[in-house]
């Protein structure tokens, strides 16, 4: 029962696309991440997941069209829909995502991250 | 499936204690509420929530302590932990919570929101 300061979890690490819990509720954890580059494309077979910028631009390609979200904006990802996301620039997220959700979904590989990590 | 920008859904109410939802996912809404003043002790039985703040500084006060939560900090008050909101300014946040959270908890008042509404 501490609250959390979003500047100073992100303080404590520097690698992307490697995702660190932050908070637990009902169920889901609250993450944070920092992005750059290209993701892999991947679906979550039972999670929805939450994507909020906090800070860069954030590109949510979808199969059938691409998603643009800036500081300020989030998008929820449905269960089963293929999602492949892209950051031109480092961006910093935070993720809500059932506790069940791997950050590669239905694919492993080794951008997997099997030890997800609280800070 | 659209995207969220906080902003502007912030700007569409200025009621306070009276949270709207703007996202859905595995069972939670993502709502954002504006608060002033002094909102009712209460507690959520069956239901984690959390506080994100967005602007503004909130006071969440528990039976033995106070948590004092600026821009950019969450915390989570646990189910069964009585709690008092307090905001001594215009505050934003943004709250995780079950789909069957009342605003008031276990207590119904005149403050308690019936007919929670999407924005």
């Amino acid at each position: 029962m501490r609250k959390v300061n979003l500047t100073e979890k992100l303080a404590l690490f520097s690698d992307h696309w490697k995702p660190r819990i932050v908070g637990e509720l009902n169920g889901q954890y609250v993450k944070l991440a920092k992005l750059a580059g290209e993701f892999d494309w991947h679906k979550h077979t039972n999670e929805d997941e939450l994507f909020l910028v906090l800070a860069g631009c954030l590109v949510i390609r979808l199969r059938d069209r691409d998603v643009r979200l800036e500081q300020g904006e989030f998008f929820i990802v449905p269960q089963g829909v293929e999602h492949k996301p892209v950051a031109d620039q480092e961006t910093h997220v935070l993720l809500f995502e059932p506790v069940s959700t791997l950050n590669t979904g239905d694919r492993r590989s080794d951008r997997t991250v099997e030890d997800l990590q609280w800070i």
